[in-house]
């Protein structure tokens, strides 16, 4: 199913000719991810609205080819790599704020809006939009609904999928649909909006998206607790929540993760630190410092060896500028990397933290772990040289490990990542085959020719 | 497709003599709803558990009869009605809390469990689980999750869609199915569990419940405000939000409903009183106090008559008894009821609050609207008698102008009470003929001999 020639023309004269190309110095900017995978596309093209992704899906249909859609690229396991070649449609013309409707809370706005644009847009008006992975500086309003993305906030706010209300979006046989409501309830059928979110760009082409807003909290309270032993924390993080306050943020960092980004933060660490935790509480201000007197206490009757509380905006940014730059800048410890993205229900974060210092010592291999210890969601991160096979061998056998505890502590595989290629031989260790063959099935019905993103999710059979 | 004596003998054969029945008087029993349509079924079973319910759908599937999963039958648009005979299969059996996990805050359970009794369970364990249908004393976990019931709180906390982590399910196949996770965040494949949620008992049988809870909040205030005229509340409702206020409830009951629940307050009404709101919030008391002062201040801003702070618990109680015997109440106007469930932006409430006005003048039909107008969800009920035919022709020729005024605003026709027999006709005017299709072919998919729940949601073709 390569691109023919035929074909590319058909496709210029629906985008125009600036708004195609072949060019081997352009495929290879569009051929990568956050994965660090390469999959060269025979074209990339970016269409201007949803009526031009209509008849580019149906000429795909017509000449069977293939169509990846990309927002920036941000993603973490390959859902927007054209790993069977044929076109990457890249939908950064489709990057306006449609509508903020301050009256009624929500917004409409169209896939390629960068996230951390939207929201400094909806703050503007005294609004919140809670989803916030940590990419949003750079990743796409889209690839956050296909990915059904998190980030930090979501242990009080919850994930995009709570967001959005209803989508516009090309299936994969042209037909344009609109799918749900403009309103916080609606009951209308089967729920095709929250079918969509989360399917990774596999069961259409998203172009405009309704999503909800909260009112901009009053105040937010940033806090630093240090601790001596990675469990503790951990220990830290459950007792928090038995004690039934749900902080905003509940980051973990251990100490590999503190390491390499610690020259950003305007403070020095305590030398003996082996983990961090960010808490972070939002709301009236006189309910935010309760709240930040009995987190720091918390922390401190579990053992914290210091705890800091951000003096002002500037220091809290500071924190969190660190937390967000670990992910890339943990390639001082090694040119590759495999970033596993698990969770296990909160009070089992222990068990997987010691169970992963057991695994660092096995194999040898370099480990950093960071992530949301709020909801349960660790982000695992391998670093290694892909060109030392008994490294890859090392790290594969980690990685299924890791996975196999994950599971039996009744836990996920992927909490905001998604599965895309680099998590498809997994999935069976924790969806059954009944339930895989089910979803293979709703594919085969949004796209019977098989034509959008091919070759995520499932292992080709 | 009637039920065989042959396939009956092998139904009693999984679930026991004593579990299933065809004697008239029970038949009769399980043939309505809160719709009050009638429709025998040929038997009533009552399985125990989702190895005898995989049976039977086998069984269905076999001997080609029809399943109607129910609960307590309290559902509004006819969804547990075995509109086309068959087994009614009654899941009360299955009414066990299995789990309220306070570590993890989470909690599983079995459909049959009733809604209000979960929620003194959780509440025990000092944990809240937010969705609360009116019906909660009498409505189940299982038919909330497979209407997406919605409820009062619903302006602050969402819906049971949101809470909902995953579910145990049998397919029409007889297949038994787990989805979703356990923990907040999961992202492995396409989203069954919400696919199934809110399918009103279409895509499969539910038969256990993973649900998310939350701390329960520390206060509660509640305040009643009333005023002259239905419009100005409506306005109150819209600058209350316009002010970055999201009340736990924003509830609105004109003066038709208040009439026939008045005697049930503590206190008397106000004689000039056209409307009433009933608003409560949630939290830290100093917050909430603030917050009160703030409602207050807004209502009385706008014109409110007068506004009275429940003096306490009992006080506030006794709002609420009145508040949710509303519906039933209503009976004294008329033999019949037409229950209407719309939804409309929020600021767009004093518009379809003048378009009832209007429609109740034009018709002559008595009216009575109530609802959460915190998220725009009016329930619109229209009491008449079904024995005259002119009655029923006027009151059939309001909902439609209703549902095409909802759609006007930017609405839905069904907030939280699905679409089941009583609005499959007018589906269309709210949803694409595209979409519709789409939904066919995934209960086509997921049903392929159409034995569960059959003629609903969609018009038969």
């Amino acid at each position: 199913m390569a691109l023919t020639d035929r074909s590319f023309k058909r496709l210029e004269k629906i985008v125009g000719r600036d708004n195609c190309t072949r060019r081997n110095e352009d495929l290879v900017c569009y051929a990568y991810d956050a994965t660090g995978r390469q999959f060269l596309p025979d074209a990339v093209i970016f269409p201007a609205d949803a009526s031009e992704i209509s008849r580019i899906l149906i000429l795909a249909n017509e000449d069977r080819f293939f169509v990846t859609p990309r927002g920036t690229g941000s993603g973490m396991t390959g859902g927007a790599i054209p790993v069977q070649g044929g076109v990457v449609m890249v939908l950064s013309r489709l990057n306006h704020i449609l509508e903020i409707d301050t009256d009624n809370l929500i917004a409409r706005a169209e896939p390629g809006v960068i996230t951390g644009d939207f929201h400094k847009a909806v703050e503007a008006r005294g609004l919140f939009y809670p989803p916030d992975p940590s990419s949003a500086a750079f990743s796409t309003l889209g690839g956050n609904v296909a990915e059904c993305a998190g980030g930090p906030r979501a242990v009080k706010y919850g994930v995009t999928r709570d967001y959005v209300l209803g989508l516009e979006v090309v299936l994969p046989t042209g037909q344009i649909m609109k799918t749900g409501v403009m309103t916080a309830k609606g009951v209308v059928g089967y729920d095709l909006t929250r079918l969509i979110t989360g399917a990774e760009g596999t069961l259409g082409v998203i172009t405009a998206i309704t999503l909800r807003l909260l009112p901009l909290p009053e105040a937010v309270n940033t806090m630093v607790a240090f601790f001596g032993d990675m469990r503790i924390a951990a220990e830290a993080v459950s007792e928090i929540i038995r004690a039934r306050i749900i902080p905003r943020t509940i980051e973990y960092i251990d100490k590999a993760a503190i390491g390499c980004v610690s020259s950003m933060m305007t403070s020095s660490l305590p030398a003996d630190a082996d983990a961090m935790l960010i808490l972070e509480v939002d709301g009236a201000p006189d309910a935010n410092a309760a709240a930040m007197t009995r987190l720091a206490d918390i922390c401190r009757q579990k053992g914290a060896i210091d705890v800091r509380v951000a003096s002002d905006k500037e220091d809290a940014e500071s924190i969190w500028r660190a937390r967000k730059a670990i992910s890339p800048a943990l390639y001082v410890y090694g040119p590759d990397k495999i970033n596993e993205d698990i969770v296990v229900p909160r009070s089992r974060i222990p068990e997987m933290v010691e169970k992963i210092q057991a695994l660092k010592k096995e194999t040898g291999l370099f480990m950093a772990s960071f992530g949301h210890a709020g909801d349960g969601n660790i982000h695992v991160n391998i670093m290694l040289d892909k060109r030392d096979p008994a490294q890859v061998e090392k790290a594969e056998q980690a990685v299924d490990i890791l996975f196999d505890e994950t599971v039996a502590l009744g836990g996920t595989i992927s909490g905001e990542h998604g599965i895309g290629i680099t998590k498809s031989a997994y999935m069976p260790k924790e969806v059954g085959q009944a339930e895989i063959a089910l979803m293979k099935e709703i594919k085969a019905l949004f796209d019977p020719r098989g034509i959008l993103n091919p070759g995520k999710i499932f292992l080709s059979s």
